[in-house]
């Protein structure tokens, strides 16, 4: 029951800030959050398909226009204005969905939009009719980074698939595998969990790589006294989680235990500072100053991040953010430290709770 | 030295159609076909990023508007004007890419686009400024069916992932190991082929599921005198490849063996008439015909369809179509059977050749 209530409440969030006027988005993560409805991404776009979008009447009501293939992900109760997906036939998907949104907009003279993710044919047409748009994209993504309980129930599920994949990365980690190699058992570990197939982002790096702070597997062959950096950022659902560890395969040098150690630091601390009322930017300097007592000890890269419908949202955690944090926030943090041919990166995603931080990922950052 | 000549016929063609305007596209497959720019797609749409934009002369030089992080994959010579990607900092993408395409485009009075692709803002601007907007999308479609040398390469090296997918499969097809563990074997195979990560849109089922045509693997475990449909569309350097077979692990029916036989036959047959001048129509009903002598042989999809920088373009090969199949276009053919609980379906990849079709593909179809 809690948590249809708080569904409600997020959508009459999204209908509040759009100030009495209709609300239309086509930013994936913004209709997956309001509908639910999550395509599919893997192969990029489809020529069977065409982008989705939700439409929020004032009263908080909401209607998503998508394909045929992508409407049976949308939330129980949420009306979808469908057109084909896979067909034989050739089909104007753009001008179907341009079409329903129109419909669903009902000669409103004013809209709030996320003008960036909308079609170019159906802003062209709101245009040329003399239609009002008014760009909410900024409080758009302020509303995301306040998740609602089914939120939190879908980010730990993505976050376990995280921690799956962490744990078969440490089971097999193993001079003469290759990074290739070694990313199967890692995704094959995940998509077992999940039982389908996963989207996942990654950096996935051995030896001298690490200190590149991230990119992708390749196929250099795992050394002993090798460092594996692994960022794993599974989808699940249609959310995402993230995790970051930094193993060895064999010994370390000092230096590289040190910083690891700095990071694990800075993770911690900032993870104590993710309360009510803090603000970002000061847990971003907080972090950035413990790891600065490391010898060259640095990272070109945010301290944090929110995450939810998309990998990276509100709140950043960035050098001079004035964002307040608050409760319900859900933000990965992931503090480092890159040398001179390796680099150690530890991260985990924290609930901002009521009266304290709680941290969601199970998995192991020892080194 | 033929390579470069060619890319310029196909820039100047590009430049063709647009009748003395600059022609504008944000369509990633028209952006990769021009720019050789690749974006990755794997997890969906990157917060660090805004999709990228190509900008063709009426004198067929083109240059490409892309994040600092996509840049580096454009074709040696190609200009790129880039905005910031991973960064620290809050960057607003979307108004960079605008801006750039605006000063690219210098004050035209009359674009030729492929409007459904391109970023909202940047049409919001052109239209408020006047600016006509000349729909040519589907002549850019028509114009990337035919493929150039230097794309056949691309395509090729695209189709040996899929050969090396089909061929591991084939191999690990045991009864007791399960859909997605096959699956982490063929996906495993590709990408030690291409020696790195691999985007792959795929049909890969077992059991009754065949005779759903499609769909992802799942934790289905494989039984002895199973069907496995596997569908692999890999994607290598921004092209795409794309093949199926279905293979089975023990006995058959005659049914089903029969049914083979046919699909294979309507391949055959759509093969030899892949040839400069004939209607995909005709290569449709042919196709559809031979299937149809099997009791219950139908199959409620398209018969092929090109591709290259999209998994799926022109030419479709599909009913009534009247598009004129010409030389140099790439083809992949795929009739298949369906019947209550099972399904079989064979692919190949063809190349129109000026005196005959050249299959492409290497995989085996063998039942």
């Amino acid at each position: 029951m809690s948590d249809s209530v708080r569904r409600v409440t997020r959508r009459e969030r999204a209908a509040g800030l759009a100030d009495g006027r209709p609300l239309l988005s086509g930013d994936l993560a913004t209709v997956a959050w309001l509908t639910g409805l999550v395509i599919d991404v893997e192969s990029g776009p489809s020529p069977f398909s065409a982008p989705p979008l939700v439409v929020v009447a004032p009263g908080g009501d909401v209607v998503a226009v998508a394909s045929e293939d992508d409407a049976p992900t949308a939330d129980a109760g949420v009306e979808v204005r469908s057109f084909p997906g896979f067909a034989v036939e050739d089909v104007d998907r753009e001008a179907a969905a341009t079409g329903a949104a129109l419909e669903l907009l009902g000669g409103a003279r004013a809209i709030a939009c996320d003008l960036a993710s909308l079609p170019a044919p159906l802003v062209a047409t709101l245009i040329r009719g003399g239609v009002e748009l008014v760009d909410v994209a900024a409080a758009l993504r302020a509303a995301r980074a306040i998740k609602d309980p089914d939120e939190l129930e879908g980010i730990k599920a993505a976050i376990a698939l995280s921690d799956a994949g962490q744990a078969a990365a440490r089971r097999g980690l193993e001079p003469g595998r290759s990074e290739l190699e070694l990313w199967g058992l890692v995704r094959g570990a995940m998509e077992r969990e999940a039982g389908e197939r996963v989207a996942v982002l990654a950096d996935f790096v051995t030896g001298a790589r690490t200190g590149d702070a991230g990119g992708p597997p390749g196929d250099r062959v795992l050394a002993e006294d090798d460092l594996l950096l692994a960022d794993l950022v599974p989808r699940r659902g249609g959310w995402w989680g993230d995790s970051c560890a930094t193993v060895a395969i064999g010994s370390v040098s000092d230096e590289v235990r040190h910083a690891h150690s700095a990071a694990c630091e800075a993770l911690e601390r900032a993870t104590e500072l993710l309360r009510p009322g803090v603000i970002a930017g000061d847990i971003d300097a907080t972090a950035r100053e413990i790891v600065g007592a490391v010898d060259g000890g640095a990272y070109p890269h945010h301290t944090g991040h929110g995450l939810g419908r998309a990998w990276h949202e509100e709140p950043r955690i960035i050098p001079w953010s004035e964002r307040r944090i608050e409760a319900g926030m859900v933000v990965a943090l992931e503090p480092a430290v890159y040398g001179k041919g390796w680099g150690v990166r530890v991260e985990r995603v924290v609930l901002v709770g009521e009266h304290g931080p709680e941290v969601l990922s199970g998995h192991d950052i020892a080194l």
